[in-house]
């Protein structure tokens, strides 16, 4: 459902970049009327906006607004009538912008914002003669539009503040961050950057010292990931040590045949300049000492290259591989002792596992049991390779009891127990231990699936063969102490006591 | 304990990246001996190993090996007696280079790696007068060291094939990715691009474009993002459609006055250019559609983005302020109807929270149940502030039962009812809908604790008061199915005809 009084936004161009305005601004409960001159263009912004709807809305924990209309218009005058936003992100032809300008500008509002993609064009220059210059900036995103939330935006002397703080206004409505640039310059900030290392890049593969893939490599598995959290002047400062920025670029200064400084023409580190950049890195970071920063940029990292992890992923499939090269061959269960619980994790506690305070967060005792579980099922032969096969153990049921504690950096263990093994069902307990401390138990009742009908069947004879194997084991160990409670009885005077970690 | 096999790795210059390489080292289980001439080494190391300790274990998802030993030594030669890798990070001057390889190479084994961290020197003059000049190559490492990745490798003409293979499996043994440069060059790769970025950021600060904290955003909010997960040319390879690579750079070299080649001198973009990068960007990513590279790339974001969530940090920090903005005032509890459970959530399914498959994984089912035990907290008044005061409420027990499978971008909504508030405990019974489909419920039992003590204690009167306000309203709601309902009992005949998602 739309609501009745959503804003609207008119996208001029419905290339890669104008489909990513559309679904930044309908997924945020804006109206969005698309003109484009190209037939295709529909059957392309559809394809951004599906992609968009599986992974924009989930950026946030609360639900967005009902997601706008979407509306194509091959006039140009009815897709910015009423519109507050109007969006040109046409080819980067100047005479081409100008004629698209006097087409919005004659049946437009006085007061729509009309914002420019141009990545180069300076807002003088697309102003030039149109009937209200003050009203066009340069609003320029990056791809893709409806996930990065950079927006440069260069405004030029007839924008006037109260423009300007609805550029703000509506950037921010739409999940974006606006960097207003300090005055207008060829390329803005990004894509000054962006260029110089595209120039070095291109010599680089011209004088065959790297091909593209090293190239990125040498991106993504080193400063890239610096620069998802950090900048380049933070990252330095943190490199200054104690001292910071002033120490750093004082040694910098002080050694001019630096590599970096013999390959390119630079600015003269002057005692002036120095002092610019020291004390705007002061402003911009001097809150946390270097040992503080240290430790934000740690923990980012970490964060950043678990993510990676989940997706196997560039520096996350490295992980992934030193995974396996660590836990060696797979151990069969003909290897394992039955006569007590199996060994199905040994781990250290992540830091992005962990809260503000450094105590484990409730969900992640279940990543780690259920990382066991699937250890579990590895041993008894239900391994990648029998589920590509189209059968799998679903979870049904999960108690969990928290005991104790536990803090980032600690080595927990886990063993299962095999409580029961019956038809399509299969009931395990885990244990997490720190060293000899029992710091909580988690009982899970599994089905086993037919991958195809997503329904409950019985295993295969040579897996049910390995379970009853294990099952007949461990039928000889204790019932373990909380198998088969439920919240709050039988263990009602034991949870009072001993309150475990987290929910706050 | 320190295994009797350990590897040794002598460490030489006990700086930042020193001590990176220290701990990198030893936290994989290599004894280390460390030399330094300066007194203040030891102190330095140890901070750096602290915070290795915190991050480092936790990237991997089995247990690493037992640290190794750590020890430092005044005698340069005790250090690198029987090490098989010797790492050199002393300050970049080649005279002192050269000495320290002199004392290196006349204790050292001749099979031992002579690795330096030099991020500019080449091997060739690295090697200038050495007694063996094949022992020594460049490995760069980027800081901190003991969690990125890349280390670039450049080695000389007597490096010999054997030597590469153990530089490669000993960097691979500590989790390291080593990117092999083809030839020697000033700066290697990574310091080429950052010296074009470092140059370009002068400038912009030096002509008052931007300020440092400006440029910093322009990265971390933009295109540093992106550089996490792919690099610049892969990247570029998506924003050149289906056609890839050359059809970008055809239509960038038919444009000579895009802004970025104003800016610097280029290579010039040859026919015979265009063909090498564009195939070369085939060979790196053409085992990809540019559709299936974008779903990739959108994934990874996310992943990264909700990092850094987590963290309250960068874009991070940006998308919890708008959280905040589409939440609204915090509600009170006024506000609401007790005559039926409380909405306690409301979101869509992260791409990061599905498996391969896209369906919700196992543990996110309890991160989303234990939102909605925060917001049911804050609406009875343990909010934030309440929390800082130094009371909260621990979980101390949890039930989960999986209903029905659920995809990511799917909305979910969960409601909540208080079954119990009674001195220090409190039970509450969630929801999660999809629409008008119960996808999985969660009891949770929860302890009022003194975050001081960590032990339970009763809470305070206000707190009590509005607990008991919603118990009797919500006492008279039909007590939910599946409550006090423990694995395996009293549902067994359900769990197993209606298999939940995940485990497998």
């Amino acid at each position: 459902m739309v609501a009745s009084g959503a804003r609207k936004a008119a996208i001029i161009g419905g290339g890669v970049i104008g489909g990513g305005w559309a679904a930044r601004f309908a997924l945020m409960g804006w109206n969005v009327r698309i003109h484009d001159t190209d037939r295709d263009a529909e059957r392309r912004i559809n394809a951004i906006l599906g992609r968009a709807r599986a992974s924009m809305p989930g950026l946030w924990d609360v639900a967005l607004p009902d997601e706008g209309k979407i509306s194509f218009h091959d006039d140009l005058a009815e897709a910015v009538e009423g519109a507050e936003w109007i969006q040109e992100s046409v080819p980067e032809r100047l005479d081409l912008k100008h004629e698209v300008y006097a087409a919005i500008q004659s049946a437009c509002t006085e007061t729509a914002i009309i914002g420019s993609s141009s990545s180069g064009f300076r807002p003088s220059e697309l102003a030039e003669g149109a009937a209200r210059p003050g009203q066009i900036v340069v609003a320029h995103p990056f791809n893709p539009v409806y996930l990065i939330p950079l927006v440069e935006i260069v405004t030029g002397p007839g924008t006037g503040e109260a423009r300007i703080e609805r550029i703000r206004s509506t950037l921010r409505d739409i999940g974006a961050h606006p960097l207003f640039l300090r005055r207008e310059i060829d390329a803005h900030i990004a894509d000054r950057l962006l260029a110089a290392v595209w120039r070095e890049a291109l010599w680089l593969v011209s004088d065959g010292v790297a091909d593209t893939a090293e190239i990125d490599d040498a991106i993504r598995y080193g400063f890239g990931l610096r620069w998802a959290q950090m900048g380049l002047f933070e990252t330095y400062r943190i490199a200054g040590g104690e001292a910071g920025m002033r120490q750093l670029l004082t040694r910098l200064g002080a050694s001019p045949n630096l590599p970096w400084s013999k390959l390119t023409d630079m600015p003269e580190l002057t005692d002036e300049l120095v002092e610019t950049i020291a004390s705007q890195s002061d402003a911009q970071s001097g809150r946390h000492s270097t040992a503080e920063l240290e430790q934000i940029r740690d923990a980012n990292l970490v964060s950043i290259l678990r993510g990676l992890k989940t997706r196997d992923w560039g520096a996350g499939r490295l992980l992934n591989a030193t995974d396996r090269r660590i836990d060696g061959a797979p151990k069969g269960l003909d290897a394992l002792s039955l006569t007590g619980p199996l060994p199905t994790g040994a781990r250290a506690v992540p830091l992005d596992w962990s809260d503000i305070n450094g105590h484990m967060t409730e969900h992640r005792y279940l990543q780690a049991f259920g990382d066991a579980t699937d250890r579990f099922l590895g041993l008894v032969g239900c391994d990648a390779e029998y589920i590509a096969c189209g059968h799998s153990y679903f979870t049904a049921e999960t108690h969990i009891r928290h005991l104790a504690e536990i803090r980032a950096g600690a080595l927990i263990e886990i063993d299962t127990q095999l409580l029961l093994a019956e038809g399509r069902r299969m009931q395990v307990f885990h244990r997490m231990w720190e060293s000899s401390r029992l710091v909580a138990t988690a009982e899970h009742m599994l089905v086993h699936v037919d991958l195809g009908s997503r329904r409950a069947v019985a295993p295969p004879a040579d897996l049910k063969e390995r379970l009853d194997k294990v099952a007949a084991a461990h039928a000889h160990l204790p019932r373990p102490e909380g198998a088969g409670a439920a919240v709050g009885r039988p263990l009602e005077r034991k949870a009072e006591t001993d309150a475990g970690p987290e929910a706050g």
